[in-house]
């Protein structure tokens, strides 16, 4: 089992725990079925997202049945968190940091192997980092987590690049994963402490 | 034609009527156009989504046309029985109904027949089942159906499991069927009768 | 490089400056990133979804990065353009036609050329050109733009359909081409001058 196996399997355990909790986060209700069903689609929609379209099949979960179980634990530890989720509000942001960082990296990575250029490998990684949360987000009636301010989808951006360079720089592989990784989550962070974003679109200069 | 066809037809038809339905049970208005657009992926979303995550292709509407005409023939039914519905709302609901447990075995069934595991099996029957209202429902901005409260979901992979445990048992496979598309119609019907839901999730034991 | 690229490219750009101008039009912040997020989808959704439904890879922006570099431009060019379009509400139904147009009919000989039947072409026409707009929508929280008022994909299918009976006489290729997407551009800006409409699914006649 090799280092990008157990990565795949860290974030998809804390992206079932982050959708599922999104549930409470949010003030929905919704029964355990429904909020596993959410917690499932978080953890395999941006990765199977990834592999329908680089047609990369069989899709990781569907290969792989062991995701399954981990997701189920994840939802599992997310219903036993909860009482304690509702007072560090932080937590939930945590896992989901962690998650969109591991899934970037993991699925830019993919994307190279399989020979794809750059341009595809840094789309592919951000969406398999952000479009569970988008799936999420949609079928919650949320907007979306990547227009809402802080910076989200671009710290997966920058990252994969990070990945790109680090790897043209013929670095050696557990070191460029680990630094690309660090480095989304850090911007990540600090956006979410210093509430920083980026420029709104279409305001005339004039007008800032 | 074997009865999986038959039976994919009739889950089809149903399905579009469904979808169709959906628009005037829900108070919105739609012209005709997109009435038999939200009918055409109401009917075609679930089985899609499931053949393009297990890469079968072709996708079973794209290989055989009969189905288009088929949605077609749902959609103009739906269009005569109309003014009837506003009356009888419970046609929906059984259309519905009708279209969920027909289209979960099918879907689990080919899964199995494809040579996936058991626990793909049970997704993806569950996910041609749902994930067509799921679309349905996106497009008209309505919270999805499988996030209200009754038991709906969970009810078809209920019924996908029974189909595999029967399955295994090795059950003549006509009845295997049969067995389980009707358990899952009647814990669908038996949810709405009394009202059934399961427990919230992550809702503090002493809360309850 | 034929003359279906071109007019690919012409399509993406110009849908890549719709989907970030939709940003502005519809009154909500986005930062750049949003905005460029959405001009991308916007973009690539509707043909990655027909290439993905037809299990045709790898898909068109996958292979040809170009494609990318285009939108990028697309979105650049909506950027300047913004203060514009505030005043010139029409530019961006203009480019959205424009794109609808071009898309149907790429999609639609896309679909025929790979042996597809008629019938799954007019529908991947379709697809091509609405779907993009759709997944813009949904992602920002919209009404989907073809179930709102004005006749929209059914242009789209109208012009496929005309393709298609052109295609059949065995008219010259790029008169065929030429001649559907100028009729789809005509029934669409007549429908947006004129407020035509479809009529309403499941009004009871003695209703009108």
């Amino acid at each position: 089992m090799n280092i990008q196996s157990v990565l795949e399997l860290i974030g998809t355990f804390v992206f079932a725990m982050s959708g599922a909790l999104a549930v409470g986060e949010k003030g929905q209700e919704h029964d355990w079925f429904g909020a596993s069903f959410i917690g499932f689609v978080t953890a395999i929609g941006g990765g199977s997202l990834r592999d329908v379209l680089l047609g990369s099949y069989p899709l990781v979960w569907v290969q792989d049945v062991r995701l399954l179980y981990i997701i189920l634990a994840g939802i599992v530890c997310a219903g036993l968190f909860y009482p304690f989720v509702i007072k560090l509000r932080r937590t939930f942001q945590l896992f989901d940091t962690l998650g969109i960082a591991l899934f970037t990296i993991v699925g830019t990575e993919k994307a190279i192997r399989l020979g794809f250029s750059a341009e595809v490998a840094v789309i592919m990684g951000m969406f398999s980092a952000v479009m569970g949360g988008v799936l999420r987000d949609m079928l919650t009636n949320e907007i979306p987590v990547l227009f809402r301010k802080e910076i989200y989808a671009s710290a997966c951006m920058a990252g994969a690049i990070l990945y790109l360079v680090l790897y043209d720089l013929g670095l050696e592989r557990n070191t460029t994963f680990l630094a690309s990784v660090i480095f989304i989550i850090v911007i990540r962070l600090l956006a979410l402490k210093y509430n920083l974003s980026l420029p709104k679109f279409g305001r005339h200069p004039k007008q800032l």
